[in-house]
């Protein structure tokens, strides 16, 4: 299969249609971004690589960020993460307070904004400098430098009342081991790195490799949580849109409302895709289109 | 690997340890079971079968048969399906009278309740002689004589009353079209039917290459509709435990409150297996640690 | 005072101004009444009688009816009948399912659907003839012959199903004794009956008097159960605008989607309102206004 | 009648039988009073007094003092205010946050505490030094010097958390204009005022009186707006038992966790009751049950 025609035959088609969807509005750093950004990365862990469009322009990850916050906290904690954060999907949107008043202050997994936040405070506990070790963590994956966005993490944090929201109401219940601000002060940085398709693709490798970078040879995580990990991007990694993309797409994936989107499937590739035109899911438009296509055309869902 | 002697080591372990769980009340023909029944069914495509314990005794499959009438309504109407029912996760329990406020009606995947009696509707609307029609459907899957469980039928007629309020809204909200009680009459006959591990293994084949029951050849569903509908599964599988049980299992599947569960891998294998007593998210305690115990052994998850 | 006057005064003033609103559309028999019908009745203890516009010609009074229903309930059954339907507010439409399944089938209020269908059935576990009697029971409050409209109360059975939803709710949670069917269509009835703004006035005013029908002189309900039953009204008399009705009007009273209100000041009169056109909360919207207007010019809050 | 035989008979009863419920845990202060505590007196306009117990002891009046924030703001920015807070009970408790999201940032009433919350906003965008300024409006109404309690305002500080995730939703909707942590600040201080019952009532004097302190014959509200305030007792100020209090008590009121209690029939006289333990919906259990047994002694309920 030529992989390369595929992505080309995609990029042409989804360009010659009307680009629809919306900026976010909230962050000024992802509302006055090009909306005509384009980019995908394909990368089989033989070696093979293939791209298009902007591959290459780094884009605010966002929410995407929470799977290494999650990595990290994991392959520290272990399973005693799940004394305190879940691993349900979390239905849609509306419900994030309503469930975090229902349970009792245990969010229903660490991808939504609740239990991002959880996974912050946990990493806080067990680092002795919790916002060096995590980017120390992604550099492992990326094999390069990374760094937090100043502007962003000032924007997040100038707007964040719901995070704010959310982080106080865990404390209520006790599931916040140190101070508000703190753990707000992480999750924000969190939420501001910058990466390209590219890098985001050799980034996820060692989810798609049992746990390893397949350059590095660095064990990130154990086998087993590696294949949890992606069990739950397959249920958790789109918000109200995790059926949807599971039923579409057919891989474990994560997204963020800067318009990446990664997907992965085990022991063959990662796939990274970027379009800031998000649908009234806060998914990126483009890039759901584009994977689903992609599945569509390459046959490699895992279903 | 040797299988035989996989399901050999956890069916023995598991049965030396406390039978936890209980039986649900609410039936009387399900709260009278044996609970000590205990059965698996391996089956490969490759024509490899696999058992043991009480792997030929029937069972009433439950909300299993969801997985058929979803089939036979998707085959008919193709994606328009869609138009009345989600692909969503559906959050909790405590959510779904809510949840069907919330978004009018419209449930958020074939397999909660509400949905499935959506599907009945839709059966009804398209199909002569629907519960006659849906059992021939489930014969071609099974290869053999399936019927509805008179007793187990009539039950669930006498304490409906949650279904009747579901199907109720539904209909308030204009999301069904024939009769209240002639919907829930197929709804009820649906839930009545029994099977054995072996034949529910034997059943699910079709979901596990392509849509084509690979006995009799016959194609059952599109291949993209076989992905699609594993895919949902996999997110919508197990009510309030889809992720915890994606998460351990990482197969598609499905569970029944009769204590059944259906697994798959695409492509290689059905495992069905059956202990009545359930946890308190309605699904089988033993089942599930079951089939944990068998992708763990057998490193056969999707992910 | 001329009170007279001021009945004239609002009359004319609120005739003056656009008929703003809706007609209900759910059922044919109030959809097609003419929306420009206006009467008030304001009829003191002392006999003092004053009214305007349309205040002699029947509408159907719906919700009304469920005060008398009620108050015959609490007469046979006393404060047991909280053991079966709360007395507080339900904050808002939305909530009406969710608070329900929240509160394990014992609805907020008896004038909520939900509580009006407990009561509904709690009148046919006591009555030999529970429509019937009911009907009596209205009859020596109105001093006058009240019959059932068998069109609404067709039109009622026929688009119900939103009822029918929160009557199954309430035996799946064992919160009604007889069958559903049965329970529904005494509801149905209940919300049947017709009525004219003089009629209306005249029949609360036992609970302006204490229990006492003050023409026949017939105790209906005991003092302190009149008191509790007015302090309900104020508190739960107008669904999810309660606390507008309360504090623009300060009156207790009971609204009905025909467009008529009944307030009453203890001790002092009763004041029927008929107007068709609904405002978003389904309470007469020139009911509302004229009723606020009323007491302002009065005085007459009891606050 | 004999109010203080009335007075006698209720404390002497009360007091004779175990005294059930529980102190509040989460602020030390409260947690630590003599639960033993109880006072009453009862206030007519006429100026005759009585009084019982521990009528002169000062306890923490928490959420009483809401209404004095209320008269406050509604006497500078008029109806304006309920643009930004409504006047419907509020439900239950578990509906605080639920009802905030969907009725975007609007609190349902000035009495729950995101209602407070925007209350306390509404002062210190209209007032030179609002902490200062209510206790001025405090005074006058008390007729005598009232202060802010340093260690309970400190306590609620230090666990608010709950109270800081409602100012951040308030916050993220709009709905605060200043800072959150000075409308918390102003919130918590609020919360932290000390009186008696001798006190209170004298305090509430105004709002029986159409707004007018009887002693300094000083205007606090307009007659409209003390009638609307005293409406809005009646419907809000118990929280989820504003229905079961109108009902038994039959008095407009406001309940504090401190265990404190005020109540008031318009034009006739107020009553203030204290005793710390608490019922499960939090307000003060012998307290109710006081005020209950007065209105029904002396038959003094509005309704």
């Amino acid at each position: 299969m030529n992989y390369q025609e595929i992505l080309n035959a995609i990029y042409h088609q989804i360009k010659s249609k009307p680009n629809d969807g919306e900026l976010p509005s909230y962050i000024p750093e992802l509302a006055r971004i090009n909306p005509e950004k384009f980019g995908i990365s394909l990368q089989f862990l033989t070696g093979e690589e293939y791209e298009i469009g902007d591959a290459h322009e780094q884009f605010s990850i966002q929410s995407i960020a929470k799977v290494f916050a999650f990595s990290l906290a994991i392959s520290i904690v272990g399973k005693k993460i799940f004394e305190r954060v879940g691993v349900e999907p979390s239905g849609n949107a509306f419900n994030s307070l309503v469930q975090l008043e229902y349970e009792k202050g245990i969010p229903r997994n660490p991808f939504i904004n609740a239990g991002a936040i959880v996974v912050a405070d946990i990493l806080i506990s067990n680092l002795p400098n919790p916002a060096m070790d995590l980017l120390t963590f992604i550099r492992k994956a990326a094999g390069k430098e990374i760094i937090y966005n100043e502007q962003v993490y000032q924007s997040e944090k100038k707007t964040g009342f719901r995070n704010a929201a959310l982080a106080n109401m865990l404390k209520s219940y006790g599931n916040l081991e140190n101070d508000v601000d703190k753990v707000l002060d992480l999750y924000f940085r969190l939420c501001s790195i910058s990466m390209s398709c590219n890098e985001l693709a050799t980034s996820f490798k060692y989810l798609c490799n049992g746990g390893v970078n397949p350059k590095s040879n660095e064990q990130l995580l154990s086998l087993s949580q590696t294949k949890r990990l992606n069990a739950l991007m397959q249920t958790c990694g789109f918000y109200d849109e995790a059926g949807q993309f599971t039923y579409k797409v057919g891989l474990p994936g994560k997204s963020g409302v800067g318009g990446g989107i990664i997907a992965l499937y085990p022991e063959k590739f990662t796939i990274a895709v970027w379009s800031p035109k998000l649908n009234p899911k806060g998914n990126s438009l483009r890039g759901m289109k584009a994977l689903e296509q992609f599945t569509t055309d390459s046959q490699l869902s895992i279903f």
